[in-house]
């Protein structure tokens, strides 16, 4: 914590977190010159394995962030639940994090997070709030069936969310989801699920990527198509949408931010994640900068840098064992390979992706 | 060393060098879901710092080369002055070492390489070896001058080397470059200096990337342009000597292959490194698969990737302190920047280098 901004080369670039994501963060940093440090609980992370150093901890132990504190001069991370408590404690340190408390604060709340984004311009489904049985049916009532239930907080890859079809079922889902306060959102009739990775730098200078199409299977990420075949106004509209967003949080970094496209060809928000994203790996075969460059220039203070595409790229991801197949993927020309280095293989665990490119 | 070809992800690429290369290298590994360990006699080196692991020690230090045999499933090197003793050790150990001991103790030597490049198909300017002054005279008059006379060993970027304009100036020619063997070679007058960045893998596949045409300043590679402007014939020509070579030393990795375009159009090899190359850098971002992943999947045993340019590229070295230049630089949207994590910035030294470019 000695630098100002924007950090020069050789500056150290700290990363909570020791997933994928923060593996391509650490990778992306070490091409710009600089150096990673990561605070993980597992000693042998696939991120702490291209950092120069891995901090062993929780992410709420008080001297394993101080350490962090002390090593690096600007702190990220790779996943948006990290605890509120953390970042305060962070930021009492000295430490520069980005992006910040309240970018983190709005997308670990559901209700939240909708409420900030129809109340910065970007349109979402109905949804309503409820911490009780009682308050679940009436919200599903509201609402209308099918509806989907969800906790506020937590939950990903379709963990920790229920269909409701009838609204007498709305009690019983509640109970399902533990009870916790959870958010009933309108089905939204979408033509399909679009995705926009944005960025913003340090001195309110904002960048959209192209647009990707995105396919889910059993709630997690199987494919994404990109540039995504898009109407001009449907690109400027996801660009507006980002944009609002962005200085809506005052935001620093990469943000992936999924869209559902409706059939009157209006674009509703369904989420965003702060942080770089799984629907913008496309971005490392088929942009010059990706997003992890992205979003390291951004954090440091760097200027960012172009997000047009250079190729069209089809990204899959390898679910579990399918990660098996690399020496088959090594040998399609047109396939680009990226593993993660993860030491167990897990049905539906994400062990790398592949970008398959084509000339634009 | 338990893993048999070709490595699956999660294995360990040792490199023996904690330089740019090796740093790059690693970068490369990392993206394939491979571990690096660095040997490196500086603790804090630029590849280092990215691996899994650094091993300090010299080179020939055979506890540290047992650790690396240990610990790596194939080992590499960044650089072509590896002593032939370490190969051996390593290899006696059990480690697979690629390129092999053939391609290092070719490359090692100059008037070994221009014998082997000349009795296999691959032209070079006339020559002579000399290990005493008056060898020296003897070959300077037989070759001609003015001649070029350079250390048979060691020496890069310009030094170990001295023109000799004057027969009567060979035998001061020698013993100011310490009186050590050795060659004497015609001068090249030639019209460009051109390079092929080339690759075989495991199974004797070879992959050619287009030629590169490079400007030297005081014996440092300035810049490079590629793909080089050559007319199909040259480019086929380039294509057969590093065929040529790669087979004759029954190469496994990627080489670099420095070639005089003479005023016939007629290439003649300069010389050959067994590594990766700073001639091939612009492969980073102008083409799909880049040099060092390449050489990673040539020594894991994976298949090799396609070498045809998607871009158009001027690949420039920023040498000692034009590397301050990172947030201009940053700043220049055609203008990708890859920079080394070198600590000291010192007159000349290789600190980063930046790829401008352009659609082809």
């Amino acid at each position: 914590m000695t630098q100002t901004l924007p950090l020069p080369p050789g500056s150290t670039i700290g990363i909570l977190g020791g997933g994928q994501l923060g593996r391509m963060l650490a990778l992306a940093a070490g091409r710009l010159g600089f150096d990673a440090v990561v605070l993980e609980r597992d000693a042998d992370s696939p991120a702490g394995r291209v950092a120069v150093r891995c901090l062993v901890g929780a992410y709420d132990d008080p001297a394993a962030l101080k350490q962090l504190t002390d090593l690096a001069d600007v702190v990220t991370y790779e996943f948006e639940n990290v605890p509120a408590e953390t970042v305060r404690l962070l930021v009492a340190q000295g430490a520069e994090v980005a992006p910040g408390p309240r970018a983190l604060a709005v997308a670990q709340d559901r209700v939240e997070e909708k409420t900030f984004l129809n109340a910065n311009g970007a349109p979402t489904v109905a949804f309503a709030a409820a911490s009780t049985p009682e308050e679940a049916r009436d919200a599903a009532e509201r609402i209308g069936v099918p509806c989907l239930m969800k906790t506020r907080r937590e939950g990903y890859d379709g963990k920790g969310q229920r269909w409701v079809e009838h609204v007498a079922d709305a009690a019983t889902a509640f109970a399902a989801l533990g009870g916790v306060p959870v958010i009933v959102e309108a089905a939204a009739e979408f033509v399909r699920e679009l995705s926009v990775i944005a960025a913003r730098g340090r001195d309110g200078a904002t960048a959209v990527y192209p647009l990707a199409e995105n396919h889910h299977e059993h709630g997690i990420l199987r494919r994404s198509i990109a540039p995504a075949r898009v109407t001009p106004a449907m690109a400027d509209q996801a660009e507006r949408i980002a944009a609002r967003i962005l200085s809506g949080l005052d935001y620093v970094g990469v943000i992936g931010i999924e869209l559902f496209e409706m059939p009157d060809s209006r674009l509703l928000v369904n989420e965003f994640a702060p942080r770089v994203h799984n629907s913008g790996h496309w971005t490392q075969d088929g942009c010059e900068v990706d997003q992890f460059e992205q979003h390291i220039r951004a954090v440091a203070g760097w200027p960012l840098g172009p997000t047009h595409a250079i190729a069209q790229v089809e990204m899959v991801n390898l679910l579990g064992a399918e990660a098996d197949a690399w020496l088959r993927l090594a040998g399609e020309p047109e396939t680009r390979i990226h593993l993660y280095g993860k030491r167990e293989t897990k049905p539906g665990r994400k062990m790398g992706h592949v970008n398959r490119v084509k000339p634009l």
